[in-house]
């Protein structure tokens, strides 16, 4: 099948981990008629049973190294913290053209993986991160419009092929994405400060909550403010952990930051000042109402 | 004019602060058909004006001891941190039956003011705070059904009549809300908890963030993730802050144990501890799902 504005055709997918990001990504293509066919690999076969039903692939293994020898393209989609071992187990039996790519939240640590673990392959390895998701998972969340209007970052590393990265980019457009390319390390300082940072605050929030004797209560009490603050600690806890793990050196300094700037806080609540709460908060309110308008005007 | 459930009915109520909750309160009482006529008391003539337009009260004035001279019922809807000045400038003016309530945040404090404050009338001040609110502001963010189906926790003192209890009990009932009973300082251990802290929280990662000299960049590649994390960032910097001072000393321990667990998982992340972040990232998602659970079941 071709896309007639990209000239995009990918006869076999295989998707590795067909939850939220890689059930939407085949769901997007197939809508798109980009893809001929898609095969999911997933560890437990109620998931990828559930991807079936869906139409998110087309047939379904648990063995990677299988599904990859027949692909033309493979997206990692799977925690981050299984790329090596899965990269190990598949670079064998990839075939010389195949283009793999990933859609893992940390970009520095992916193409470390990559450059060791795929050889030869890396050259056609392209690191993404579709910003993109819900704080549901597994195959039953995804839908063929998650991307739709949304960015997608690429992070080419300098081996890499320039067919591979076009083709990357195309798909992703397809899926209706907008594709921006960034540099690895910024990359990882970004979303460690406007996502990694966030989830790790509302984890922290609620866990610190839940441990509390009398936290049902407090729960029972609490009203739309708590609710979407925390939403985003309804996510994946192991893919989460991968991430905290692999951007490690960004979110130690980001963690330093916010326990600074709450320590702020708490000492003008200590002493009083709310001459310097309000500054910190009228900061944060236009901060954050100058990104909403310019998130409108976009 | 005479609620047929309650057989409640006021004559005149003074709305002082005809913001997000003064309004909506108003609104809701009018539609009821419980008040005869609201006279709104502001800062600003803008702001008023907007409140008349909509409906939300009958009469305006930035004199608040003449509206409350002809008011059977008195609403301190404004930051709470007017409180005490308020309250005194209201006392020689209140009619001798007259009934004074809130809409504030915080108990401890505002029942302190009323007593030093109101004098003879603490015996029919009424502590309440209406579980409901959003992230706007102003007498044009106001409707009639922002207390439908929400909790209104009062908060009675020793001295308080109990048939002012019942009207004040009556007329949030009137606007759809249940109506809870909480001692005082456990309502703002619990508020503390599940509404001052998130908003401290959301408040200090925009703050943070806005201080970066990247910080547009950042936001710009942000996600729906931190959006509805800081969404409560929105909100009036005068109102929290109030709020903050007020509540301070279940708001310092609070905080303390909130950067404890931020601490934790810094540590993890440090040492690589992936077992330890998936823990408390467990925690924090099973306890959010057990609480959406039993707020849908409800």
């Amino acid at each position: 099948m071709t896309d007639a504005a990209s000239g995009i055709r990918i006869g076999t997918l295989a998707v590795i981990g067909v939850g939220l990001i890689g059930g939407s990504f085949s769901l997007a293509l197939k809508r798109a008629g980009l893809v001929q066919r898609v095969i999911g690999v997933g560890r437990t076969q109620s998931n990828l049973d559930t991807a079936l039903r869906l139409g998110a692939i087309d047939e379904a293994t648990t063995d990677a190294a299988a599904a990859v020898s027949q692909a033309d393209v493979v997206l990692l989609a799977s925690p981050v913290g299984q790329f090596p071992e899965l990269m190990a187990q598949i670079a064998p039996a990839l075939r010389p053209h195949t283009i793999v790519t990933d859609g893992g939240s940390t970009k520095q640590d992916v193409i470390a993986y990559a450059k060791r673990f795929l050889g030869e392959h890396f050259r056609r390895f392209v690191p993404a991160h579709p910003i993109a998701g819900t704080e549901r998972s597994g195959a039953a969340a995804a839908f063929a419009d998650l991307y739709r209007d949304r960015n997608v970052i690429l992070a080419p590393h300098p081996e890499l092929e320039s067919s591979a990265v076009e083709l990357v980019r195309g798909a992703w457009e397809a899926c209706g994405a907008h594709v921006v390319e960034l540099d690895a390390a910024r990359h990882d300082e970004i979303f460690a400060a406007v996502s990694h940072l966030p989830h790790i605050i509302a984890f922290a929030l609620v866990s610190m909550l839940a441990k509390r004797e009398d936290s049902r209560t407090l729960l029972g009490f609490s009203g739309g403010g708590l609710r979407d603050t925390v939403r985003i600690a309804g996510s994946s806890p192991e893919m989460w952990r991968d991430i905290c793990v692999a951007n490690r050196d960004a979110l130690l300094t980001l963690l330093d930051d916010y326990a600074k700037e709450l320590e702020l806080a708490r000492g003008a609540i200590e002493s009083g000042d709310g001459d310097a709460l309000e500054t910190m908060f009228e900061r944060a309110r236009d901060a954050r109402q100058r990104w909403l308008l310019k998130e409108r005007a976009s």
